[in-house]
C-alpha cells in the first residue's frame, strides 16, 4: 500500500512539474527529459506512469479545467449580481492567464488535438452554459437590455476569449493578451448594459482591479 | 480584334456564371461541367480561358472583393457620420450575403487556400483600415467613447463578421447567419457609443432597414 501511495505521489509530482514547464515554455518545447531532469527522477520512472507525453498533456489539461470549474462554481455560490460576476470572471481569467505562455494554446491546437478537444468540450458544455445563465439573469434583473439574443451573445463572449488568445489574430509583439481580454469584457458589458446595469458596472469597476490599460 | 473581344466576353460570362453557381451551391459541389452546361458551351471552351477551376475561383473572388471595395469607397464619399456608416455597412453586408450559401466560406478555406488568402489580405489591408478610420472619427466626434482601444476593437469587429459566417461556431440549423451579423453590429455599437452617439444611433436604426429579428 505504501508503494501505491508513493506511485500516486510521483504521478502527481510529474503532472505538477509538467504543468509548470508547459505554462512557462509552451508544450512543444518541453521534453520528457526536461520534466525528468527538473524532478530529479529518471525518464524511465515517468514512463512507468505515462505511456507518452500526450498522456501527460491530457492529464494537465484535465486538472486545469477542473480547477477552473471549481473557481467558477465558487463564484456561483457567492450569489454575486451578473455584472459583478462578469467582471470578476474576467479578473479571475486575467490572473490565471498571467502565468501562461500564450504558445500553450497554439501547441495544444496544433500538436495535441485530443487535449484541445477536451478544452473545446469544456467550453461548450460548461462555460457557454455559465455565460448563458449570467445573461439570462442579467436580463431578468434588468441589468442587461431585454432585446439581446442570449444564445448568440453567449457564443460571442466565449469566442472573444479564445480570439484574444490567438496570436494569429492579436500578434504578441503588438498586443498584450490580457489587455485585449480586458478591453473585450468591458466592451461586451457596455454592449448589453441598461442604464440601471451601467450604475452597477461603474460601482464594480471602481472596486475591482480590472482596469483597462491601453499600453501597447 | 473581333475575335479577342469575343474571347473576353466568353471569359466574363464564365466568371459571371461561376459566381452565380458558387454563391448558390458552394464551390466544391460546382464542377466545370456544371458551368459549361449552364452556359451552353463546351468544357473545352472553358479550358481555353482557364487552366483549372482554381483559376476561376480566384477571379470570382477578386471581382467580388473589387465590388465590395467600390461599395465601401462610395459610402466614404457620402460622408456619413460614423454611426450611420457602421449601420449602413452592416446593411450592405446583409444584402450582399443574402444570396450567398454560407458553405462558400467553408469551401474557400478548405479547398482554395490561395483564394481564401486573397480574402484575408483584403480583410487586413482594406476592411480593418476602414473600421479603424470609422472608430477614430467616432471618437473624435464624441459619438464613441474616448477610452476604447481602436486597434483591438477594429480587429474584433472584422473577426465578428467572420465568426458569424463560420458554421462550426454558429451552426446553420440553429442560427440565421444574417441575424447573427445584425446582433453583432448592434452589440458592437452599443459597446462603444457615448450618450450623444446613442441618440444618433436611435435615429439611424429607425431610418434603416437593419432591424434585429430574433427568429431562430
Amino acid at each position: 500500500m505504501i508503494g501505491k501511495f508513493q506511485l500516486c505521489s510521483v504521478k502527481e509530482r510529474i503532472i505538477k512539474e509538467a504543468f509548470k514547464l508547459f505554462w512557462r515554455y509552451g508544450i512543444k518545447s518541453v521534453t520528457m527529459d526536461d520534466i525528468a531532469k527538473d524532478l530529479g527522477i529518471s525518464k524511465r520512472t515517468i514512463y512507468q506512469h505515462f505511456p507518452d507525453k500526450e498522456a501527460i498533456v491530457i492529464l494537465v489539461i484535465e486538472q486545469e479545467l477542473e480547477t477552473q470549474k471549481c473557481q467558477m462554481d465558487k463564484m456561483d455560490e457567492d450569489k454575486l449580481n451578473p455584472v459583478a460576476q462578469m467582471i470578476l470572471g474576467a479578473d479571475y481569467m486575467r490572473v490565471s492567464l498571467a502565468h501562461m505562455n500564450p504558445v500553450v494554446f497554439h501547441d495544444l491546437k496544433k500538436y495535441h488535438p485530443h487535449a484541445w478537444d477536451l478544452f473545446h468540450r469544456y467550453k461548450h458544455d460548461y462555460i457557454i452554459k455559465e455565460i448563458r445563465e449570467n445573461l439570462i439573469e442579467g436580463v431578468e434583473t434588468e441589468l442587461y437590455r431585454k432585446d439581446i439574443n442570449v444564445d448568440m451573445l453567449s457564443i460571442l463572449r466565449i469566442e472573444q476569449v479564445l480570439m484574444a488568445l490567438d496570436p494569429e489574430i492579436y500578434p504578441a509583439d503588438k498586443f498584450n493578451m490580457m489587455n485585449v481580454q480586458m478591453e473585450f469584457v468591458h466592451h461586451f458589458l457596455h454592449g448589453i448594459l441598461t442604464e440601471k446595469g451601467f450604475k452597477y458596472y461603474t460601482k464594480y469597476i471602481e472596486e475591482s482591479a480590472t482596469s483597462i490599460t491601453h499600453e501597447k
